[in-house]
């Protein structure tokens, strides 16, 4: 009981009590928020978080002075309710450039909008996952961990998730890279739906299009959508340094954000599903939360027209995080000279995912030693959850983001070598 | 079943089921949706869209311009993630705003941002009320009905509301005013809270300062919160037009929203509560969403500060909406003449709640009628629910918003007339 009695409101329902009860991402974004607004001077490599890109900010500003140049267009942004899937005339913009872009047979009917992709989650997750009518439970099957922390607290149901774990392959000296069990997800009957985050976050691994196309056939066995989880990957914003392609088709849904085009203020999540799917989803936004945020989509929309969106995806933020991982794992590799560490082949996303094996502590307790030297960064063991069987390797991972201006980037991998340095010398 | 075998997709969670079936508030959004992005010419006096008032709409377009002029700040609008409860420097002057204006003894750490009033009462609704950890359920107790259609949807638990019928008092020929039945409210127990909105969405009731106390009263001997949806009411937009006074303390949960104020598209609730509700709710918005949508919170913040804000509540909203309300009732009462009907005291919101004694069809049955004649109106009996017994009079009201321009009013209010007339002459 997190709320003992004595206490005001000693109540709360049991989905009270399990959705606002701690968690790992109630932590990573109240470190993320405190960081972004109140403790400046906390060096960042916790959240997922966009850099500041000049030439996107730029973008946007344009876009919002031109909006704003429209009174009436400006007024409606503010002042309506959308429909709760989104607003036609930006869907209608959206299946156009997802059909040219991908090749993806959609149109505005394929498609709704949420609150961001967090939320469309919460929905998918419990709309396919959870108690059946006969009061048995439908697990949701994450086939690759560790997978994103922003699922593991979403269950309206206990236990709603079946976690398999990788297969880790080595792939220099320093590097590894994880692998699809598809044997073990195989084996798991029944099921309610499969997700994975590609890129995955947290560990930068891009699934390989064969990959990709194996869960697909899987799902579709099973009878049962497949949910990919495209926040940081393709159409947009495109950060996958790959030759990953993108993938649809009518038992699969694929979640879009723009956030990480530099918009997460403005709280704007896409799903692209069969229009069954759709329906469920916008009766769910109206439900919980009536309709959608405008803004977001009243600034990408212009982007869309003449597929400008992929040309900056392309020219300008892939290059930007590309460049930026690059130099992290220079400064990392300088720094972490003689230190036990595999690092994940970077793929994609914004994150390096740092294996320390044989680190005496456990990745919370070198958060917390972190924090204190005033490096945020996320442990990894929040990522390994819904396994049937501990392992070592959970407690020895984090995650580093490389959002933020570089020379914060060099003075955190700095902290985080020092400390590692100590920890692995003395044993902890 | 909402999806047969052979449907693709055919299984849904129980709780996917039953937040993305059919309900009264997605039909109401879609309507609404459709009528102010799609179809134009139908007569919108369904929905709480604001109306749109040029001396807000100016208000936001400086706020906007202003924030644009400072690029640092408008970067920090759409590229931050937030901490889950809100912005800081928003919450602190919000709590100084409170302070002055209703004398609430309340900081920031009594306050949380929301996406939208909606998403508030999924999570207050279903924090309070639901399933306890026994397996019983813990209600929801509604003291008056009608209430607000959209809460009806929002139990993740089956069967998560307790209402209670209104007393009912004849205020005038063609008037009548609903009464809190305190002793039939007073005889539930156990529950889990008391939630009610003021001004009433949807019969522009306002409790009195002694209804509410009483209440509150109640809320304390069961040991659980008031919640009170001021979303139309105090201190701001501050749509009432009696003399009503603004009411909360530790055990109350005060809701409110910017939506009212012409910000819709912005999804701006705020919840006024006890410190550890406010966790809650914090907890609640990083699990399902992980931060809120920022532009609200900057574009409202200027006009706390000197409180402004209630200036601007003073001087133009209400006065705006009490001058439409009472062409409204002058232009029903001239067409309505001779037919059998009652309306609501109108002390508030933005609505008439209509009455027709007698009414031979049901008022689902009147909506379908005007809507195939271009008037959108919201069916009474959708605010009626969770109540023990059937009544005539459920059947009998409907719900007509008078925000849209004065011309489209007076179409609708002609439409409905006629209708009105062909129904109660023919008997159906």
């Amino acid at each position: 009981m997190k709320h003992p009695p004595g206490t005001p409101f000693p109540a709360r329902s049991q989905f009270g009590e399990r959705i606002s009860g701690s968690s790992g991402i109630l932590e990573l974004m109240k470190d993320l928020g405190e960081a972004l607004t109140e403790n400046r001077d906390a060096i960042m490599m916790g959240g997922g978080n966009p850099a500041r890109i000049p030439a996107m900010e730029a973008l946007w500003r344009d876009s919002m002075s031109a909006l704003l140049a429209q009174p009436e267009a400006f007024g409606e942004v503010l002042a309506h309710y959308d429909p709760p899937a989104g607003n036609p005339a930006f869907l209608d913009e959206l299946a156009g450039f997802l059909r040219r872009q991908c090749g993806w047979n959609v149109t505005r009917k394929n498609l709704a909008i949420t609150v961001g992709g967090q939320t469309a989650f919460f929905f998918l997750l419990n709309l396919f996952g959870g108690k059946n009518a006969d009061g048995s439970l439908r697990k949701v099957l994450l086939p690759i961990m560790p997978e994103y922390i922003g699922y593991a607290s979403q269950g309206v149901a206990p236990g709603l998730f079946h976690a398999i774990p990788p297969k880790i392959a080595f792939t220099g000296q320093h590097r590894f890279k994880y692998q699809l069990d598809l044997a073990a997800a195989e084996a798991v009957s029944p099921i309610g739906a499969i997700c994975v985050s590609r890129p995955s976050n947290p560990s930068a691994n891009v699934l390989t299009d064969d990959e990709v196309r194996a869960l697909a056939a899987l799902a579709r066995k099973r009878g049962v959508p497949l949910i990919l989880d495209n926040a940081y990957g393709l159409p947009f914003p495109g950060v996958i340094f790959t030759g990953a392609t993108p993938y649809w088709d009518e038992n699969t849904i694929v979640t879009l954000s723009l956030s990480k085009l530099g918009l997460p203020g403005t709280r704007t999540g896409i799903v692209v599903a069969h229009e069954d799917i759709i329906q469920d989803i916008a009766a769910m936004t109206a439900v919980t939360g009536l309709a959608n945020t405008n803004l977001g989509q009243a600034l990408v929309r212009p982007l869309l027209r003449g597929d400008r969106l992929a040309e900056v995806c392309e020219t300008v933020i892939r290059p930007f995080y590309r460049d930026r991982c690059e130099a992290a794992i220079a400064e990392l590799e300088a720094r972490f000279s003689g230190l036990p560490y595999r690092l994940h082949e970077p793929e994609g996303a914004f994150f390096l995912w740092l294996w320390i094996p044989g680190l005496p502590v456990t990745s919370r307790e070198l958060y917390r030693r972190l924090k204190a030297k005033g490096l945020v960064v996320v442990p990894g063991e929040y990522f390994f959850y819904a396994l049937e069987q501990e392992d070592r390797h959970h407690h020895e991972c984090v995650r580093i983001t490389y959002t933020q201006p570089f020379d914060r980037i060099r003075r955190g991998i700095d902290i985080l070598a020092s400390e590692l340095r100590e920890l692995t010398s003395t044993g902890g």
